[in-house]
């Protein structure tokens, strides 16, 4: 079988694209001051009407579903599709690379594809999803579980600087009560005519990087548990209230027991061989959860600290690993609370499930991709969540999951969520030869 | 000696004062919701205003210094002066007696020995400071130290809701240029004829209480240093970036350890003997701050903690322990810092020295009235700060400490710098008798 096609990826024009996205939502004079397209903002927008014109200038067809995902699909009538996806919004002060890599590179690799096009088995539809990152808002994915109808309808009450996503989603034009009501944008023919979907994403760790790999093959996404924990103290003088949990609730210190507590547990579990990484990435510092709940500013220099409260992400590429560490935390948590006399209560922000597994035809033919081409990959797990994940988990009409892969290319020192993110011009176009060689190689067969 | 005197104090006159300092600067519908009167605010010179109107009618002489403290005296000409002195400003949510307790106690005291004053061989002369709590502009006893030159003149940059020290003064009126300056507002004559100075306040602790005690004889006060650390971490993505300290640089993870390693090294002083409290009151929750340098907002649910800072209050009644304690704490926090590759840096933001012995012959008097009133007292440390400290602190011309005293009387549960602070009446009212005789005692005698 000639699975192998001479393609040339046109560097100049991932550069391009890049360029352009560098102005849009940009924080500052320059790249390096980060970067704030939120979900259902002006700038995820106009990152979308940006990727949506190159694709129609090119040919392929363009529509926006009723929440505002944007499809870019090949104009031959075909029975299935070949679908990638990534995102275009960032975190607060994020990076240019995280969700875009996957949106130009899957662009340029469907563009370059042109003249294969009509061959193909398969259409190939190119969707940029709304909202991936829960920093905006605090839910995830919510574009792509908005096409299958799988949000919580309560994160649309959810705020990001003082709105609530209903309205940021009604603002852009779209139509918030597919959410409300859990109604998919994709109707069930359209679910089951997704014949693969593929996902590219920078590793936003370093493993690549620091073995010289060019390529990461995904097998295996972690899963992500994250609530909130909110602790009430008593306030006290700080001068006057002698030491000791017989005098003093402290929230404060209290909370820093139980990190430490948890980072123990942590340490246990890795020493047992499990797959976890659990974060406090928010402790007293979220700015949307002050402006409503100002308690945090009771706390003074000179008071025996009455309030605190932080945010816990757990994950783990295994469902059994991340129940039983949740719970665990959880019962750490409670047990500091009741050794310095602060009560503690806990509110759900996110649970999204492993994909234990991701397709592994998907996965070799990623592998003969990078074998064809020179490039040096390595099966691996994902840390991070992504849009594919949610993908990989519905079912179609038979009752089969939607085939999934995720590719990885390095971004340098493996750093994301900050300014300094960065993936190499080398390192994207490697991607997109890979992706648009995978492609074809799915294009030309029928694997179901 | 006849040194006994009958005389009776009214509570409903304290009440009635009581009652009237809780209409002005009070945060919601009830008493207990807390009251905030910043340091030279409205409120504050409300507060005052109400004191001089009251000590005015009653045949005091009032006048106000050059930053604003309120100084009633009586009416006779004598050489030397027997000075009573406390504040009427809050901490942000704090309670009505923390300061205004002394302020209302020493006017009801004094105008009680009214008959008394002509023959008395002193003047009898009531201060309300201004501006105790460090809590409004970060810097305590701003009043006090004001008035003998004491303060660090960068205070008047120092901010609060977004107002200047500086612009606040000019804003009641007053003069910041004594502060920039470090001229005293009291001449060298008028600090060389206080003959005693004794504050009376609520103890902010609950030893009085527990142990049904009517008044503290307080032989000691603590110092205070106080400083801010602020760690800086770096950003990663929380679902890729492995767990270990090879791998993150966790401000919110370190700054945990360091408290958890301060907390530590504490009891191990309190174990050996030491007088000593430490308390991290402000952790990523400093309004202020976070205005200023918001950065604490760049942290978020999905990050490796790139930022955090939180303040620490040191304080023993001996300075020997106060320094070793800092020190101590100093270092533990930078290594706790390269443990975690996290970079931290200190500012300081206050170090007010212990007042190791308060004046023998005051604590005496204050012990025989006690006991010609039939109220159970006790001698005490203080473990707040208060202004009598800094006054305790200054030298008269002939290089000898102005003698000074300092009378504790309960509160409920100790509670303090929140809303639940509170005095009863007949705590108060005990207070003022004891304060009263004292005076007398003091006023016969000349101990020098």
């Amino acid at each position: 079988m000639h699975n192998h096609l001479t393609i040339q990826i046109d560097p100049s024009k991932i550069e391009q694209h890049f360029s352009v996205l560098s102005q849009i939502g940009r924080l500052g004079m320059s790249p390096e001051s980060g970067f704030l397209r939120a979900s259902w903002s002006y700038e995820e927008s106009e990152a979308m009407a940006y990727i949506r014109q190159v694709g129609v200038e090119n040919g392929l067809i363009a529509h926006y579903d009723a929440v505002g995902n944007l499809f870019l699909t090949t104009p031959y009538q075909k029975p299935t599709l070949l679908q990638m996806g990534s995102h275009l919004d960032t975190v607060p002060m994020g990076g240019n690379y995280d969700g875009a890599a996957g949106v130009v590179v899957g662009l340029e690799a469907t563009l370059t594809l042109k003249d294969h096009w009509q061959e193909m088995e398969h259409a190939l539809q190119l969707v940029a999803w709304r909202g991936e990152e829960s920093a905006t808002f605090g839910a995830l994915c919510k574009g792509s579980q908005a096409a299958f109808g799988k949000n919580d309808p309560k994160i649309l009450r959810k705020e990001f600087e003082g709105n609530s996503l209903e309205d940021a989603i009604l603002s852009q034009g779209y139509d918030p009560a597919y959410i409300s009501e859990q109604r998919p944008t994709l109707s069930r023919a359209q679910v089951d005519a997704i014949h693969a979907h593929i996902e590219l994403h920078i590793e936003q760790a370093k493993s690549l990087e620091v073995n010289r790999l060019d390529i990461g093959i995904v097998s295996s996404i972690r899963g992500a548990v994250r609530f909130r924990a909110i602790v009430d103290g008593e306030a006290a003088h700080s001068g006057g209230t002698p030491m000791g949990v017989e005098y003093r609730q402290d929230a404060n210190l209290a909370i820093a027991y139980m990190q430490v507590a948890l980072d123990k547990r942590v340490q246990e579990a890795l020493a047992m061989g499990d797959d976890l990484v659990l974060t406090v990435g928010l402790l007293n510092s979220d700015f949307n959860y002050n402006l409503h709940d100002p308690r945090v500013y009771e706390n003074a220099l000179t008071k025996v600290s009455p309030f605190g409260y932080f945010a816990v992400d757990i994950r783990s590429n295994r469902a059994e690993t991340l129940a039983r560490i949740v719970a665990d935390a959880k019962q750490i948590i409670e047990q500091v609370a009741r050794d310095f006399r602060v009560s503690v209560t806990f509110q759900s922000i996110t649970e999204l499930a492993p994909t234990e597994t991701l397709d592994e035809r998907i996965q070799e033919a990623v592998d003969e991709s990078c074998r064809s081409l020179g490039l040096k990959s390595v099966v691996m797990s994902s840390g991070a969540l992504h849009d594919v994940a949610v993908v990989a988990n519905q079912r179609r009409s038979d009752g089969s999951r939607i085939p999934s892969g995720l590719i990885f290319i390095p971004c340098r020192e493996g750093i994301s969520h900050n300014p300094k993110e960065y993936a190499s011009l080398e390192a994207l176009t490697n991607g997109a030869q890979v992706l648009a060689q995978t492609l074809y190689r799915l294009g030309k067969e029928n694997f179901n």
